[in-house]
């Protein structure tokens, strides 16, 4: 197995997005993250917070709505930042070697056998106190920031992609950040992406 | 983090026991698999199969007993295996390092941090292809018999860890032997544990 690119699946604080970029950088190969929410943004006009919301966490009045019965069924901006984020990463995995950060890049690209599907979690306090450190503070406590992200990351993920957010079997590896070290999750992923060649 | 324990989880015909054997090898430290079932029936004077099965598999008629409403709990055959399993698993955890697979050792053991949490899965085809190759064909078909032993581990693992087995976040990593190789599981987990030293 010859891997060329490497999609990190993370919940929210467990240091995915640190992990990509260094990981990237040890492999002299490009990371996209924000970058991905650049592009969206270009293409559809949409504003890029927007965006980085829509894009990767579903809304309940999204869900809710699907779930009435008079609803008459019509592309939200959700489905309409999906279409354009998922051509956006087909177009970059063709081009290049590269890390993609979130955005279900692993479903996306599932079809493909040289795509490393990677998952970084970790446990609840660690996430907590490395959301203070990297976003600071909040009027929220870093408890009810993470419960509020993964549930609406869960639901994003199960929705387009009809699989279980953080189950193993979705992935190649999961590494725990929180227990392993973020610096020797990077060095275990270089060498499997290395190894690979 | 200097770890000193591996338990392996696994999935039915993930190569889990396998992969827990090589790397024992590789390592040159001992690899308790059946070596506890042999000791559970020494103890116990319980039959080895009997053991392989209620250690860590759960019957439905002992979860259907707890769920009646007339139930006068008692230890059952599973609670006896599973607390000389405990007592087995952690005097051997504190006499040597060495690898341990199965048997919720992970959960056993989730008080020390010199234990490298390992899970291995794999897909389901893989799966199939892979318990005709080691166990030979059976009447029931591998589908039916990997679905079979899924819930039962799950069950299992449910009810005496409250945890949800197979997810992430409850190892330190979590590798696909289907598409990673069984091969390279096993020298990835040897660079994780040695690095570690």
């Amino acid at each position: 197995m010859s891997y060329k690119i490497i999609t990190i699946s993370r919940e929210f604080g467990s240091g995915g997005r640190t992990i990509g970029k260094a990981l990237a950088e040890k492999l002299g190969i490009p990371c996209y993250d924000s970058e991905i929410i650049d592009k969206v943004a270009e293409k559809s006009g949409f504003a890029k917070e927007y965006i980085a919301d829509k894009g990767e966490y579903i809304s309940t009045s999204h869900l809710s709505g699907l779930f009435r019965s008079n609803y008459y069924y019509k592309s939200s901006n959700e489905d309409i930042i999906r279409d354009i984020q998922t051509k956006i990463i087909l177009d970059i995995a063709d081009k290049e070697s590269c890390v993609i950060v979130g955005r279900c890049a692993d479903y996306i690209l599932h079809d493909r056998d040289d795509v490393l599907k990677v998952f970084i979690c970790s446990d609840k306090e660690s996430r907590a106190k490395r959301i203070v450190d990297v976003y600071g503070e909040k009027e929220d406590s870093p408890e009810k920031r993470i419960k509020d992200k993964d549930k609406k990351r869960e639901a994003y993920y199960k929705f387009y992609t009809d699989m279980s957010w953080g189950e193993a079997k979705n992935y190649d590896i999961s590494l725990n950040s929180g227990t392993v070290g973020i610096d020797n999750c990077v060095d275990i992923l270089y060498n499997i992406f290395r190894n690979s060649k």
